[in-house]
Parts: C-alpha cells; structure tokens; sequence
C-alpha cells in the first residue's frame, strides 16, 4: 500500500443541478466551447437548458458538436480549432464518455501548436504530456466512464487504427456537475452497457490490485453490488430516478480513485483488449466489455481463484468449500454474466458479427498498451499476446 | 443526494514515505514552521527524520512544539507569531490530530491581523471565515481524526471553556504525508482510542445522514469493519505494520469525504457532545467517544430502529426478525461496545470519575453547537438540551 491520491475536481451533484451551469462556468470563463454528441442533448431539450443557464450568467457560447462514440483525434482537433477562432476561454462537455474525453484533450490541445496526437500517450513515442489545459465542466448524460471526475481520456486514431488514452493530471475538469435527470432518456441498451461498464472498472481494479487491501475490497464489492441492484431498476425502468441516481453515483467512485486509492491496479487488461476490438470494429465500449470481462475473468480465475472466490462470497452469498474453491469462483462469474445478459449485454463476439480473423491483430494491439513504461506485461496474471488471444477465443 | 465533494489534498501515502518530506516541502516553501505536540516525535526520533529530509532538500525550519490535546487557541497564536518572526513560508504538522489541527488554523492565522479565535466559528457570531492560509503539509504520527486530509479544525478556548472548530476550504493540507511506519510506536491506549475515533467518525455519518444512499452505506460498513478487525490487532501488537496501515487508511477515508460524500449527516451529535465534556474535562477525544457513541446510538436506535438493524446485520452478521428489530439493533450495539472494552477504551463516564454535576451545562454546550445556521436542532433525531442531557445520564 503506496500510493498517492490527487483528485482536485470539484463535485456538484444532484437531480436538478444543472440549472446551476452558468454560474459554474462563469467562474472560470466568459466564453464557452459547448462539445456535444450526436445530438441526444438537443432532441432532449437539455442544450437548450444549458445554453439558457450559460445566457443568464452571461456566457457566451460557440459549439463543437457531433463527438463520434470512440471519439477521433480529428475531431479534437476540430474542436480545437473552434476555440481559437472563437476566442473561448472554458470547455463544457455536454454528453457522455466519449464527448467528455474529447472535450478534456480539446482543453489540451486548444493551447499546444504541435498535432495533438502527441498528446495521447500510452504505447507511443514521443509522448507531449499536457501540462496545462483551459478550464473543463464536464455535465455528463450517461452513466457510464465515470469520466466526468477522473484525468483520463480515451482517443482514436483512425488512420492508424490506434485507440490509446492519455491519464495526466492537467485533464482533472475543475467541476464535474453531475445531474441525474439528464439520464432518465437514455434508452435501454446503452443504460445497460454503461451499468456494465461501470462494473468492468471496479473488477479491474478489484483483480489486478495488489493483495492486502481489504477496505479497497469492500469499497469495490459494496459499488459492484449496489450497480447490479440499481442498475436492474434503472434498465426496467428508464424514468426511475433513484435508480438513476445511484447509477450515476455508481459510475463516478467507480473511476474516480475513491475505490481503487492504493490498490495500484497491475493494468486495466479488460479494457485494453476492448479497445483493440473497438478500434476496428465501431461497437460499443460497454457492450464490448460485457464479452471480454466474464472471459477475461475465467482466465485469470484459473491462476489466482482465492480472489474470485471471494468475489462470489459477498456479491452472490456462495458458499466456498475452500478459499481456492475454483467452482465456486467460476459460478460467481457466470452469475455475473447471466446479470449482463438479463439486462441486454452481449456476452459473446458472435452476437457482433466479429470473427477470429484478426484475432492476432488485436492481441497484438492490445499487448502493445498492456504493458509498462520498461516493457513488462501487465496484468493479473500478465498477459502475453498469447494469453489475450486465449481469452478472445473463449469469448467466441 | 444533492451534494458537492470537494477534496484537493494530494495524499501520499506508505511505509517509508516520511524520507519524502523535504522534496515535497520544498515545492511549497523555503522555511518550514514545524509544529509539533508533546514530544513523542522527538523520543522516538521522527523529528529528526523529518528534519534531515527538510536538510537535504534545502528546506530550513523554525518549531512549534508543545501543542496540547485539545489544542488551546493561545497555541495557535504561538505558532502563529513564531511564523511571523521567523519568516516561515510553509507548516508542516508532525503529530497528531491536535497537533494537525493547530498547525492549520496558525497558518491561517499567520495571514489574519485580528484575534485568531475570530477565525474558529461554528456557533459564534462574527466568526471570520479564513479564505487563505500558508500551504500545509500534514504528516500523522497517530491514526485517529483523519485531520491529515480534511479541512476541518478543533480548538480549545481555556478562558471561555469553549470547544468549537472551523471547517472551510482554505484550510485543506496541500499535502497529506502519511506514513504508517510513524504510528508504530504509538501505545496500547492510545491507538484503541484512535480506533474508536475512526469508527465514530463513520458512525456519525452512517446514522445522522440522509436515507436512501446504499454506496455509502457499504462504504461506512467496509470501513467498520476493517477497523475493528485490523483495530484489534493494532491493539494486540504495536509492531504489526499491516495493521498499522490498515487502520491509518480507514482513519483517512472516515473523515476525508469519500465515505459520507452524499450522505450530508444532519450533524455530529456524538462528537458535539464528547466536545462539551472534553471543554471541561481534558479527558483524551477517543475516550470520550467510547463512552457517549454507544450511549447515543441506544437512544437513537430507538427512534429509528431500521439503520441500527442494518448495522448489526452488515458488521455483526446478526439476524433481526424484521426490518425493525430494536432487540437486534441494541445487540450491534452491544458488540460495538464490547469491542471497544476489550481493546482498553472506558464506556462509562464514571471510569474518567466524571459525575453528574455539570451535565446541564454540557448539555447547554453540546445544544449550542448541534445546530444550524437557522437554529434548528440537529443529529437523527434531532437533539434538545434534554435529549442530551438524558444520554449523558444512560453513559454514567
């Protein structure tokens, strides 16, 4: 247990809280650059309630709109060029995960003059990390990446068919106002891989943490229990606030360090898998997860049960024959799949149309981010090209 | 759930961190006030640590020493003058909760012309809320109040017989040090008395805040849990540096606003009552704890019986025979204080050879500050001067 913690973003949450934007923004600039989606923002009325908000305080607005799901590194630069030509001083992301990643590196690049691609790290050369940013008001509409209180973001390049991320404390966003109503129009599916996303980001940290952390244990069973529970509400019914509510809460300590503080998790190998698949074929990140998470989980599993084992002890109340009960731990995790399924994940590639043909592509790609900064494989157990090949195979 | 969070302090934490001291220091100022309190530090050799790593980096110093338990306004001023002659440029608080707490309120007082007692101030009118302190650095050598990474402050007025605090944003630590190695010398009563402080912090929260907030509910309870658990053999060998950790994380995150981020509790009648005694006793904050938490939770268990149920499912395993059990509610109870007895903690007023003499007036005290802004009565449910008043008579 060493570790730092640093996460200097400044909450604001609850139903209702988005009525307060202009004057959050208006402390820390006079003219905004609103980045938003593909448009649910503006079907929903909630631009409109932004701008208005913003218009009472008296903050000006120009618009990037149109952020792609895996957001591209051409639309950060487009976005970046809006600012300069307009003159805005604060970046608001209006939307969800990929709209918010987008938003932070147009806060970084809107003040470099090299490519930002350089700006996106892991994997790369020649890696320029951001030291400064204009000011960032993340308002998410989704409850998923928990992107809205944490540093990272996750870029694509599609020229070169890389999805990386860069994770540097120049992209905290200054406020994260997090208001719940702007998710109760989210429709079923994606109210569903978000609840999945959000739990892939605790058993990442959960499994590949370090060993001797039991109050970090209990903070991630205690988040993973509660998004199962609510999660099932909030995607029987889309208008249950609470539900809603704690969703979103959910997904913010999921990826905001609270959970993980000190688990100093050995690599996220779920999610780098996942972006390998993402970037070449356009599926959703959480729906990805949901078939790469319960293979990845069989696999790791196998070389380290006791973990697992006790994952199926406090989430599904099993009862172990031993604490390396390999059964046991295998039928937490088919639990845990069949929660997926019940709430409308995919769990297996086929359900994609995705094949093995580049199956060696992407274990390729995702060993070359699944790794650190000296070359060793990450992960618990580390994985090789090999192993990630394995576990896609199994998710067939 | 409408609420903000808010927690800037940059926590480095683990084994062996205290040789970072001087590089971290260095970043904020050139000449160090160190605060100190009773001396402990100096015998067991963590102030010279601490200063030869101020050395190697450059960093000179100027000293404190000497703050009480229940540390006197006249100490804040003290240090507060010493700043001011010596020209320091940053605090570094090495001790306690006492010690932290003083050192935070004279590096507010260093920039404040006026009295420093204007700037403590819930329930006196005309209290000058500080906006701008000289940079703190906090580095425990006790895990008990969690002051390391909040922005809260306990002081002691000995002419008037107050004990108020100051909670405001200027006052969070730039830099929370914490290395668990520091509190491996501190003894048996001591670090039972740091233990029952974390659990109360939690309690607190968990039994006064607002209904409805499920992830924080497992969070409090993961952290009780591993309290007790890790308490206990903290308690039992001194020399056991995995409890030492264990206990020194769960006393950050029970009062540095991850666990009741949300639960907003309607004050902290347990803690505003032990302050009146200790104003008039100098009985030690955890022994003081250990004697009325328990006393409060029978009386609020019977008002609202289903939390203390859930309390004695989730940490005792307990089995009430419906939601509302109170037999099952005051059996958690009486766990938690036969923990407390068998770890050394008093749980009667009449083992610190307090009587009832002064109870109306601790009453009148505590009534005073379990309030808000507007007057109304605070804690779930909320307390009159009598319902304290009776409390105290049950933890004679």
């Amino acid at each position: 247990m060493n570790f730092e913690f640093y996460n200097p973003t400044h909450l604001i949450f609850g139903a209702g809280t988005l009525s307060k934007l202009g004057e959050v923004v208006s402390k820390h600039g006079s003219k905004a650059l609103i980045v938003t989606g593909g448009g649910s923002v503006k079907r929903h009325g909630v631009f409109d309630k932004a701008v208005s908000s913003l218009d009472t305080a008296g903050v000006a607005y120009a618009e990037c709109a149109g952020i792609d799901p895996n957001p591209r590194i051409t639309s950060v630069k487009r976005g970046a060029d809006i600012v300069r030509e307009q003159g805005c001083n604060v970046i608001v992301a209006l939307g969800g995960g990929s709209t918010m990643d987008a938003a932070k590196v147009i806060a970084a690049a809107a003040l470099y003059d090299g490519d930002p691609w350089d700006l996106i790290g892991h994997g790369q050369e020649n890696w320029v990390i951001p030291t400064e940013t204009l000011p960032i008001v993340t308002v998410p509409t989704l409850a998923a990446t928990g992107s809205e209180m944490n540093c990272g973001a996750v870029i694509s390049n599609h020229e070169t068919k890389v999805k990386s991320f860069v994770q540097t404390e120049a992209l905290f966003p200054k406020i994260a106002l997090v208001d719940p109503e702007l998710t109760l129009s989210v429709p079923k599916d994606q109210t569903a891989y978000g609840v999945c996303d959000i739990i892939t980001h605790v058993t990442e940290g959960y499994f590949n943490g370090a060993d001797g952390t039991p109050i970090q244990d209990r903070f991630a069973e205690g988040t993973i229990i509660n998004a199962i529970a609510w999660g099932k509400k909030a995607v029987a019914n889309g208008s249950d606030l609470e539900a809603r509510t704690q969703v979103q809460w959910a997904s913010i300590v999921a990826l905001n360090g609270f959970v993980q503080a000190g688990a100093n998790p050995a690599g996220f190998p779920v999610h780098m898998i996942e972006h390998a698949l993402s970037a070449h074929h356009d599926i959703t990140h959480g729906a990805g997860l949901a078939i790469v998470n319960p293979a990845w989980m069989r696999f790791a599993a196998k070389a380290r049960p006791d973990k697992f084992v006790q994952f199926a002890e406090r989430i599904y109340g099993l009862k172990p024959e031993r604490s390396d009960d390999l059964e046991c731990a295998l039928e937490g995790i088919n639990r845990l799949e069949a929660f997926l399924r019940s709430i409308g994940c995919p769990t297996r590639l086929s359900e994609l149309g995705i094949g093995e043909e580049l199956f060696s592509k992407y274990a390729e790609d995702a060993a070359l981010v699944l790794r650190d900064e000296d070359g060793n494989l990450l992960g618990r157990p580390a994985m090789s090209k090999e192993d990630i090949a394995e576990v896609l195979k199994t998710a067939l």
